[in-house]
């Protein structure tokens, strides 16, 4: 059975070379396994070596050869070295080669022998998503949203359920409601470790307050939702504030707008508080395929929002040592940017 | 509480540092986020810097300097640029910069004022594993092991359960007996589509034969097991050959032997038997903190094996279109190879 998209990736590869050629690059070496699943429609499990140019191939080791002849719309080719390979992109008259940011040292070494320029013409291709890309997004939220509540944490923390089993718990859940697989390790933290905006689910009886951030993919595709379960006053009146902030930002995003001017917003009420300090990460992300993608709403990213980018708004208050709060959820920008599932923020 | 394993991080500093100098090299930058913790206790969740020379430092963001100082050996300094860390390296007067082999293009090309120089210097000291890293894999490979027991993959096969299901259930087992979290996505195939070596569980009643090849982690350090629950007498002779590789392959590992010698143990046998175009992937891996470290039991791989490596063995036969067989173990290199855990090869 071939699965063949060849118009989705067809689009894609077009307006990809024709960045390119604006850039006087003759062709690009693509080797991150999302770029090239998006590009193909085929997902590496090994190392592959994806060739944009008129006529684009991958190359691909032997025991990815049927998989990959399976579920690519571009052509397969047996990788065999590096020398090889490099042989065949001089035949084809390539000189100026552009990289992805993620290429390793190893394989930038190899390729020195062409003019080396890291082009971000995939990332930008993939900022603004197709229908079908925001369907699958929508879905995984939704199922996401839907398996948080079937968990019942506020039941889980009076029973004194551990954070791994909650966190295994849910990730049951989003499978049994149709996820494939997480879009992160689950972060499930209790009490002072929720002042971490990273941490791993221990064997640890729930302490407050309870902060789940999680997701699961469909098609590939990443949810992303935190929540913080909060259980007396102090907890209360910091997550008011980061709710505050949380909202702010939401009806912040729309077409047009600067991703910094977003993260602004979200920090300038933190700071209004008092817990400017203690805001200690970026006010979102952009989402897709990968659980990070660009823009992010960064003090310092100057991107213009526009019509089918998809940001998390994530503020957070963390009190190294009592504890963090942190709300998340994903928008989708347009004329008014939209929040996507409708989960409640306070739970 | 903090806990400093200054003895063993600064033994393994001393030996890169060593290696270093050997090369005239002044330094080596360190972002690889298990190297980092190999070296100083302390596991990154977003990005880190150490820079290895006589006074070590690790720049890491703000968001993460409460979790490093608390679990690095190694001093810790909040990351504010890379032109804050480019300046502090010349004024440390260093020129040739090693780095490792999977550094990002984008962070390549940041520095590239140094002059820089791929190390295996890491990847080298970690090849020879410590009693306590030997005793962590050893741990690992027993939860594995009793984990695929309690799962009675025979039984889930004759009720009808679903390849993901199955890898679901054999996850929270290895939690339930201890560990932290799987050493890789669990491969649990039936039917044809075993003759991948690597596919995803789907949500798809077990066909047969079943491929479950599967870890899990204890404090970072990971197992890896296959097993090929067969059913009728085809399946059972290409398991049998399989079975022959392995083993003769697993008599061979010892100290003194070349990694690619043992590779051709395990080719010769499938090749006699007229299989060797089906075995189509090397026959093992050494591994650690990473489920792929070096050496690899492959054609070309010279490296001499030496006491307290460990690596894997695992030939297989993949048959495109009917099914794939592979048995696969961890063996410890001595002056005889010892197999890791006393799971039966055949289930």
């Amino acid at each position: 059975m071939q699965i063949k998209e060849n118009n989705v990736h067809e689009f894609h590869i077009k307006n990809i070379l024709k960045k390119l050629e604006e850039k006087g690059q003759d062709a690009m070496l693509v080797a991150n396994f999302n770029n090239i699943f998006y590009l193909s429609g085929y997902m590496s499990t090994s190392f592959a070596f994806l060739i944009i140019k008129e006529n684009p191939i991958i190359f691909v080791s032997g025991m990815n050869l049927e998989n990959a002849k399976n579920t690519s719309s571009i052509d397969i080719v047996k990788y065999e070295s590096y020398d090889k390979m490099i042989e065949y992109l001089k035949e084809e008259g390539i000189k100026n080669l552009a990289i992805e940011s993620d290429l390793t040292a190893s394989a930038y070494q190899k390729f020195n022998d062409f003019n080396l320029t890291i082009s971000d013409a995939i990332s930008t291709e993939r900022m603004i998503k197709a229908d079908e890309e925001i369907e699958k997004i929508i879905k995984a939220t939704e199922i996401a949203h839907k398996s948080l509540i079937e968990l019942d944490v506020r039941n889980k923390q009076e029973k004194g359920a551990q954070e791994w089993e909650c966190a295994y718990e849910l990730g049951y859940l989003m499978r049994k409601n149709g996820a494939t697989v997480e879009s992160f390790d689950t972060i499930f933290a209790s009490g002072p470790i929720s002042s971490l905006p990273h941490s791993t689910p221990r064997q640890h009886i729930l302490e407050t307050p309870v902060l789940v951030d999680y997701g699961c993919k469909i098609d590939g595709y990443c949810s992303d939702t935190t929540r913080t379960f909060v259980y007396n006053e102090r907890q209360e009146e910091i997550s008011d504030i980061v709710l505050e902030a949380h909202d702010k930002a939401v009806d912040a995003v729309k077409e047009g707008v600067k991703a910094c001017e977003i993260d602004k917003v979200a920090r300038d009420i933190i700071t209004e508080y008092g817990y400017g300090d203690n805001f200690i990460h970026s006010t979102g992300h952009s989402l897709g395929m990968d659980i990070h993608e660009n823009p992010s709403l960064s003090l310092r990213d100057q991107t213009v929002l526009e019509k089918n980018m998809l940001v998390t708004v994530e503020p957070g208050i963390y009190l190294e040592g009592e504890f963090g709060v942190r709300i998340e959820d994903i928008v989708l920008v347009d004329k008014k940017g939209k929040l996507i599932g409708d989960l409640p923020q306070i739970l």
